[in-house]
């Protein structure tokens, strides 16, 4: 299976451990952003996974290249030049305490990208799948056209897409997030969401959600899945499903819509390590799963459980083999000691 | 608002994470002392707080006052001179295995102040409010006879005073201690312990402790706060509630009895990074909470909130600012990240 | 007391905190070993502990000793020469990721040692006590023909044996095991197993597993102790019980069948920091206990408490005092500071 | 003394020791830029010394406000505001290995501040000295225009006022550097330069550089001093010395031309920890010289030595006490312990 | 250019800074052996390296995948299977005091590896250039009956080959030495060595030593490379020379013999951070200097430039790009800021 | 060999690498003190070597117990009591910057030992040397008078004393130095001193300073040795010498006169890691070499290399054997890796 991500992968900034900002003056310094967690993810499970973006021409672009090299990702089609990579710092919480992230992502190479930066007939060149988030659109309206090429291309080429909405409200309003998400989502196969998303960005709800609180939350995803299949004819609608507890426990599981019928993961009780890139190996391991096996519940229990041990791993990606996705689906995640 | 606070401020040396004392061979310098957090907590609140000890004049008494600068404690009325600053060890425990506390504070520059030292008139001018703990009589004669010298000066200024009972078995006897701290409380308005200083310094024990169980807690914490009223004459009494599952987990919160009603807080579970400081940390909430809130429920509600986020944050000093306890009071605890 | 304990000690390379293999570049290099882990155990209890085993004759053979004898463990009797040390690298893991261990230890030099490496006359000198486990003998056919010598020896001299069985498929297959140990337990006293290894090194399964599910594990237990008794005429025979809820969550406790009863622990829910070395703290804490205690009830908290504190403290060894696991029997585990 | 600097500060984002650029993941955090590095030796050296620049209103933006107060300086007058703090990425060189800067510094705060930013005739009131770089007027015409006005009021009320030209031809052309910083120096009392700066922005050079090489340097520098004197009309003219034998090993000294008379300092010969920075503490070492000595001799050996002690020191901020630099003037280095 | 290098990759455990083995208990843990990093090396020149070798089928063998994957080698030629990964502990020597290298190779991957673990056909696909060291054909006697089927192969491909003689004591001696390199000089288009290699596996010291001191070191050495090309018929022969002062400080150069004439490079002063590997990088230096300048001058100044490089840089890879080496040649070392 | 030292063993605290004091949180605690120097060293040599003191019975006293032992020192007559731990903090220089000392040793637990805490009888069984140094009876008039006692025993039971007279100028006068050194110099067979000590205790300067520059030093270290021979009947006299150039550049060597003969050793140029107990290795290799070797010349030899190579590893303590000292005289210090 060949993939391809496009999006932004931007410096990580974070204290050690559960440190707040500049409590000390050591930063760990890891590189992510939602497509490239995803190519890392699949490079993982074992498939040729591209990342494609722009990145500056110095020692922090070139790392942040090295670092996807590192794990596998074909880094071929990765543009240089502009002035600099983005950054985000992240803070993480633990218990009471939440965890923030500032982003200081203006002017990033990637978001200053144009059209010749990327050739995308050689690089959907026997490619199977293409995935991108909401984020990409957002950066700036040279990259929300660069995509729409990029889609028609691989629509003509009969590659399957996927989307992540992920709207992130510092980067746009919710009407332009409507407004350009709505254009792109013709050529999406598959729609990814977490549980707000499809609200703020498309403001879908849930039909009728004053029935009995019982059964009411697991069939108004279903509901809000449905109704995006309607509008707008996809295959499959995923939904991951975070309740958070606190910020060092959280219940996390997924829905998959698909053929009319809605598929629910088995419920993970995990302590967070870091949180961060749940959404994306979410992502990474529904199209494994969607590729891989027949069974639609097999599919939601492994991006489920996938997206589980990321949020037990540092760092935006997902270091974690297909052996251990389904050994963590066979043993409940007990945790016995492999030796 | 003005505050001052006087006490000792000790070197703390802590290996690093869970580690046992001496496993490894680094340790995590850092200061910290019951009145210097509270002043540390007031400052991050916005307040203009002062800081008022004796530490001797080498790059160790430097440190403390760089340390409490950076957060934006006024250090001006620290006195430099005397030999050493008092040191603390601490190991952070864990889950079944409990933290472990040595202190090497004999012959601080504190404990061996004098009265020429310290400039109460200038110290408290503007002054709307002054904290003290049972600790700093406890360090010496000379800084209890101090003590009761600022209380003079501060009454006659009109400065509110609070004072945290803080019982310390290794520093004096309960006779003692009794003997000390019965003479200050003419001076202080607002009086705050834990569930058992008030009977260990005062011999103060809820009155009924044999009625059923189920409200027993709750009645006597109320029952011991009403009579230090009676005996004091205090304006409010705060009592702060721990319950330890374990060295991990604990239940946390308060109550505070003003104008002979008891108000309670949310008891919060919190997973502990690092208990110590916890105590000053919801004095500090207090103090804020009684000078910008009517609500006497939201007072205790906001001191509760900030001492349990302080919690799970590293070192003594309670590095949160008023609108994170905001936020935790409002979204109880579920911790979402902060994009 | 006198304590002598027979086998291997390795180089432990773990990544710090839950980091992934190689995630990082720094590993945290300590070291351990079944029944080194017992030595040190009892040391920090105050018994005079030897181990006795083979290292390399360089820095690495020398680190292993000194750790030993940091520890207070006497290491007179360790043989110097043959090529290494041997390693096991590990990954703690965390929540519903399982930790991961990789063994690097063949042609240790301990795996090579020979008869002539240990004069077993002058090593028993006056001692009460001899400790193995199942790892010993499956190294090498020398080190179990060896470990008979030693073994007739320490009888001859009325010295008591204690085995923990610790199976470990990738040194032998389970008829091997069955073949060698059976052969060893004839000198035996007291035998340590976990709750699997009965089953694979004797094939010894609870008669009657079919019985309703309330009572059945306890008496399960109970029945494999009783077959053990039976089969080899043990004095008496102790269960390590380990209830995975996740990697970082256990539940705790132990078992001790003696003259036809059994004792069962309190069940203690950890936090884990590193599980790695929790079985033989249990045999160190039994150990200690059977020579202490006159109540077998006392012997089997003490084991349990022991090896529960453990599983808190980071690398193979329980840094853990006769105080501190009393305490822990006596205050429930409420981990409340000790100041 | 009350001293006040004005420009950029910015996040130092730097490896550990002389890894090259994310070598490993970690990176050193810390601040810096030229106007505050002053700022804070001179508060090191016992002077109220005040910066001003615009720092974002978030956690990065308030750790250096920490950082500069942790170090007594006053950040009273920092506005708060903008999207970014600048940042420099520092890969620390070593023997025939040069060190590496990068920067991202568009668009920081400070660069896009405007004149309501600062009060000035507040900010200058009862200050005696005002301190500037190049690098101010360079990050944007705003900025510059700010620095004209603030220049105005400073002469008006009769302050000193330094500059250290500072040039760095990735901020402005030389072209572009000597038309705004011509216009500046009509309020400059004391200029700072290295080597290559006179040349680089004023195309000021020595006259006869071709009389034989024995004094040449000397002389050249001597004579550089002199045009700039008769150009511009400064009271002095200071210059630092720097010859790099290695990234690792430097020669280091500086001259003062003052009232027609050039005063070298002694060479000092440092192993190099930190160089960054070491212009920054001559200049700060120059300004207590030149308020607190007679003769120029003892100024221009304060300025070298105060700044050899710098390079000896990790990170931008020169902590370095008036004694400590008298000592090393006293004792030549030798580098006895201070017991 | 595309270049193949092929032998073992270790693990390399050193503890950080210039610690004692164990004084501390964290190792760094990187990977490097003599053709892996002389493959990296070209890689950060610019070329297409692969590297070839067998690596056991676990975390550490694919960690040494990623790490060379990470700078850019070409790791698709990697048989995976085995039992370990040969493992080398590096205590870095200081001043005074000498380095220590403990080797943990025996019964690698590679050592262990047959012929069947590599397709040579497909791996000298279009390939330019094929390095090796004395130590590959040290490790088994398969390993050198691998090479020269792997030698024959190249020869037919018509690709060049470059042998560093690499002669270490422990893995052969010079009499096993000699007899198996000496068959495979044949293959052989230029030899590297160090001082002391030609002597030790050839037995072939300068002829005429005792004329006057001056000139006979250099003459000494051109009389070797003379004997190796007249015995071996080699297109060129290259000698690194190191003039250890301390373990801190060396001269360090290099010599290349070709065409009957002998080039020196300039001597470079290194304070060393990190010597192992340095001979590796003047093989990389040279390979890509003989394959890109003309002037054989040219060629010995890069490799002794570039390997001056490496030995201020932490690890056996030298991550250094052309432009710097270029650099270094061009200034002399001075070691200026490259802002 | 069996060796008793006697004195006081303080944590040492200090700022990692050359970092100044608490520019960053993290400490690096380790333990050290002149007499437990000696037994470290003397242990790594091979010797049976006693450390005496006492330490407060808790966490830090044990650390200190538990370290001693790991490097093979014998901690049996170790008294436990008091209320702590000496302290002294370490600012490790560099280049132009000294290194700074900050002692917290009063009240140690040793300070206020008395004479029931030492059986000197059991101490001294079967003892051939006895070392002491100057700080020890400064420590309190106690701990002299039990030092004399000590000296009488030893004398009794024909043990030779060294000492070592290491003048602290902070802990006593020159004049009670005078007093009580003098009187316990009658016990002492070996006397060893820096350049400066003998003038500070005893007041002696070498009698004819005024001679020609050339050899003016070495002559007066030999007169001054002279004279305390003369009057104080020592066997030998043995003097350290230090040249210091920068706190990174040392010349060091030594001194020994025996029999009315001097030797000088050869002259170290050492890069510095860590100097202190430099001055304490020099005496452990004197105590090795005068007891192992003929050869006065080879005695002096051993004594710089042991001391220079110290001075080349972090911490107090002489982490070398033998072997590395006889490799460092035979090499010159060239620092070739050990493969």
């Amino acid at each position: 299976m060949k993939v391809v991500t496009f999006g932004e992968i931007m410096l990580r900034l974070a204290p050690f451990g559960n440190l707040r900002f500049f409590q000390e003056s050591a930063l760990e310094a890891t590189f992510g952003g939602g497509e490239a967690n995803v190519a890392v993810s699949l490079s993982f499970f074992g498939y040729d996974a591209a990342f494609v973006t722009k990145v500056p021409d110095n020692a922090i672009g070139q790392a942040a290249i090295s670092e996807l090299r590192k794990h596998g990702v074909n880094t071929t089609y990765i543009a240089k030049g502009g002035d600099r990579l983005g950054i985000y710092y992240l803070e993480k919480g633990m218990s009471v305490r939440a965890s923030n992230v500032i982003y200081d992502r203006a002017n990033s190479s990637i978001s200053k990208a144009s059209e010749k930066d990327f050739n995308w007939h050689q690089i959907f060149d026997n490619v199977n799948w293409f995935h991108f988030t909401g984020i990409t659109p957002a950066l700036s309206d040279d990259l929300a056209n660069i995509l729409i090429l990029a889609l028609k291309i691989a629509k003509e080429k009969g590659i399957k897409v996927s989307c992540d909405l992920n709207y992130r409200k510092k980067l746009w309003s919710t009407e332009k997030a409507k407004k350009v998400m709505s254009k792109l989502m013709q050529y999406v196969d598959v729609l990814i969401a977490n549980e707000e998303d499809a609200e703020k960005v498309f403001g879908i709800k849930a039909k009728n959600a004053d029935i009995s609180k019982g059964k009411i939350e697991r069939e108004s995803f279903v509901d809000v899945a449905k109704q995006l299949v309607e509008k707008f004819n996809f295959e499959a609608v995923a939904i991951s499903l975070r309740e958070s507890i606190s910020a060092s426990l959280n219940n996390w599981g997924g829905m998959l819509y698909v053929k009319d019928k809605a598929y629910f993961s088995k419920t993970h009780n995990i302590n967070i390590l870091d949180r961060v890139g749940g959404g994306d190996s979410f992502c990474a391991g529904l199209i494994y799963g969607l590729n891989e096996f027949k069974d639609y519940q097999e599919v939601i229990e492994f991006a489920a459980a996938a997206s589980a041990l990321k949020q037990t791993i540092e760092g935006d990606f997902n270091l974690t083999t297909v052996d251990e996705v389904k050994t963590l689906i066979k043993t409940d995640g007990s945790g016995r000691i492999q030796r």
